[in-house]
């Protein structure tokens, strides 16, 4: 009998997956036996720093041992870390610690089995097709920016042909790339072909031109056929964990691809997902554009983590570890606070408890997870287990389609950054770089308001600035710019960089 | 009992061998079973397209499936092509065509297991750090080129840091690396290591600074763990066949890496090894560097790969071949010209066999490599069979090592390009460049003289114009290049672009 082994294939100590394969396979088959599982968000505090994780990762490896120890047949769905990020010691891996790690961390952690690398390969060749088209008439500019797998604060601006065109061009990350975006939004090889002709490669005599209208796209397909399978590895404990999509919430939408969630959900009870930290930004991508406009599954049960540090040392940002509870709360997600101690903070737990009653959360789970793994938490999981279980399955939020982006980014400044209307500003040239989107998408045959928002935001903070009184805060927004294969509309607010590309520290 | 398959894993369609341990178990283990390969040096005509091929991977598969046919224990070592020319539709593949092909030509030439890319990540990796030490004031300068997987003619010359610094750069593709010549001449992690310190990062001071100065050296030697390990693969005949290394020999080594050679030699009888075209390029290049100077194994026998057409259809370049076959043979290496058939071109095979007579050639082999694979070669085989088997283990040749780099360039013109010293010119900016070179290494603690040389040509043509007379021919020096990593100097000749980056036709 067809099962997902005659998907799989072992690569090295990892496996990889032919979802897009498997879940046809379902589809032909619907009297094959699959689950329906329940799908539970794990997000973060808004981290101090943003290099020292809360440890998002290390909580859902945690949590799926603790869940299997109890007989739930739980799984987990990260997104692969950043190669160069992590290279170039700017952030640790994002394969958990300790006791809650994954069995071959440095696989995860340095490149996997090069899906990063084929999705920057194949944006870069886009690019090189649309210098080939401007050789050719067929397009005046480049829109789609090159890639690169590494982190270097030089590629921000760049000029190419130095010295005798001086073309100014920008470098991403490749976890930013549009391309990654079409990776984790598409649940077949012809959707993502179709994406990649969609996307406009620039434009002529001021219209755009997409990439369906002059590439051959099995060129760009050929290469992505192992970056589109998810990775099977498994926690110290034997737990199985899908490793697939990009990482980078704050700058891109940052969600583990939809395929890979979609088949855990048909492998397992419960699929965490391992969105970035922040309702402002991880949670707000996975609920707002993957949920609302890409048909995920809405949470079942969220956790939020924290360090008691990050919830303590800076009293004046102390206000947004509640917000992130509140806000999911709110949206009638049943949502468990959890605190990730560090060595010498167990003391700390009667403090820790007495501070969420006071703020009516749910009972905190708290636990030392690099020490004590899912051990530590399995006593306290009874809420949650009840809450994840019993719960009906959740409906499907109504998508903002037709909204305009002004109204959109209004929309989740008010419910993700706690700013209402009147003070999410416009800056200078904002107007005008969005009329310039309505304009490049018209030509493209699109609605701007038919695209779904991401946000691009500072990695550290909310709004234009954390610090002021609730009644001060503001949100500014700088610049617009259009992924139409990804069908997504990036709004760069005034504290992002508009090129992520960090410096290495 | 250990053997090769205790240091073999399954990736996907394809096996990586650890061959790094193999050889280092073999070498605890002098008494375990083991082979001692001969090495044949498959070659090739200087192609009058260098886009299209005379068909080296396909003699390469056609004669180990044949030599396996009768009972000989062969098998090939191929260089992975680059999977951003093949993508970008300016040359095909590299794993043969026909009956004489690999199971899985689509892995070998769209990125294998992502070797490529994580020398290029690796490289570029190198870069960023460099302008870390640039802003902490160790820097002034960074000599390393970033490396790109795709080809664009455009990243021949950028700037970086657009608009502020405008620090000019150059982009290479990735073969054409220092990091790929580095992984293809290293035999063991270790000294893969050594050489990534060795690597000129730039200058401070006018002094050479290297890498093992301000880098941790773990983030690229595990960035490079998947990089170091051969595939495994096999021809639709289940002939096994290595794929490790790349290409490019006119404008780097392109040569396997030794390790693959070694293993190979190690579990086979007969151990066919791909080189690049010419005996000006790929062959001089296994021979003069591989051989000479970094201990890889003299060939016990060479087939130089031609077209009829390209043997005929342009008598001014017809001298060519015979330069090949004539070179080789001067070297006491057995060689068998080989001819590959288009379809049609049987008739040609009396007239191409009355040539290869009045030429002194041996007996050539004739085929349609294409149409009949091994079989179609398999009676011809008796003369290359007995040469190989029946020579003795060949000598090593002596180093170069403490020529100077013009002598060593006139050797090298002499025997490979059939041009006298007295007719190897200097371009005005040489002397400069090559001082400037020598003073470098001086900095750095090394002599100019004891790095081996590559000369970076065109894929086009041997000299700086094949088309004159014998005697009116010559060869241009137009600049120096230090790889200390490597070991390697690099002499580009005017005939060459100083930025092996191609525009897409």
């Amino acid at each position: 009998m067809t099962s997902i082994e005659d998907f799989t294939s072992q690569y090295g100590l990892v496996k990889k997956i032919d979802a897009f394969g498997y879940m046809d396979w379902l589809k032909s088959n619907p009297d094959a036996p699959r689950k329906h599982g329940k799908v539970v968000l794990v997000t973060a505090d808004t981290p101090l720093k943003a290099s020292r994780g809360e440890g998002k990762t290390t909580t859902t490896i945690a949590l799926i041992d603790a869940l299997r120890a109890r007989g739930i047949d739980a799984t987990a769905v990260l997104r692969q870390p950043s190669m160069g990020i992590t290279a170039a010691g700017s952030k640790g891996g994002a394969s958990g610690g300790g006791k809650a790690s994954l069995t071959h961390p440095e696989l995860i952690d340095w490149g996997l089995c090069g899906e990063m690398a084929a999705i920057a390969a194949a944006q870069n060749l886009l690019v090189s097709f649309a210098e080939k088209a401007i050789d050719e008439g067929r397009l005046d500019d480049v829109l789609v920016p090159r890639v690169s797998e590494v982190p270097s604060r030089s590629l921000r601006s760049i000029a190419v042909d130095y010295g005798k065109g001086n073309v100014a061009e920008r470098v991403v990350l490749t976890p930013t790339s549009e391309m990654m975006q079409i990776v984790c939004l598409s649940r077949s090889m012809d959707e993502l072909g179709q994406r990649v002709s969609r996307m406009i490669a620039g434009t002529k005599d001021g219209k755009a031109v997409t990439f369906g209208e002059f590439i051959d796209l099995w060129r760009i397909t050929d290469m992505l056929s192992g970056a589109v399978q998810p990775a099977l590895t498994e926690t110290v404990n034997g737990s199985p964990v899908y490793v697939h999509g990009g990482p980078f919430a704050n700058v891109s939408i940052g969600i583990p691809t939809l395929i890979s969630v979609e088949m855990a959900c048909a492998l397992h009870d419960v699929v965490i997902v391992e969105a970035g930290y922040g309702t402002d930004a991880g949670a707000q991508k996975w609920l707002d554009i993957a949920c609302r406009e890409y048909g995920a599954q809405w949470p079942s049960a969220a956790v939020v983590v924290t360090r008691a540090s990050t919830w303590r040392d800076d009293p004046e940002l102390a206000w947004r570890y509640p917000f992130h509870v509140n806000r999911l709360e709110g949206l009638d997600i049943p949502t468990f606070p959890l605190v990730n101690l560090w060595e010498g903070e167990d003391d700390q737990i009667p403090a820790l408890r007495e501070t969420a009653a006071k703020l009516e959360f749910r009972d905190p789970i708290i636990g030392n997870l690099y020490r004590d793994g899912g051990a530590g938490l399995a006593s306290q999981l009874d809420g949650f287990v009840d809450a994840l279980l019993n719960g009906s399955m959740p409906a499907r939020p109504h998508s903002h389609k037709g909204m305009s982006v002004i109204e959109n980014v209004k929309w989740v400044a008010e419910h993700a950054y706690g700013v209402p209307a009147e003070r999410v500003l416009l800056k200078d040239g904002f107007v005008a770089s969005r009329d310039a989107a309505v304009a490049l998408c018209e030509s493209a045959g699109l609605s701007l308001a038919d695209l779904a928002l991401v946000a691009v935001k500072s990695p550290a903070t909310m709004t234009d600035n954390d610090r002021l009184p609730e009644d001060e805060r503001t949100v500014t927004l700088k610049k617009v710019e259009v992924h139409a294969g990804a069908g997504l509309v990036q709004v760069n607010l005034t504290t992002s960089l508009t090129t992520p590309m960090p410096k290495i520290v």
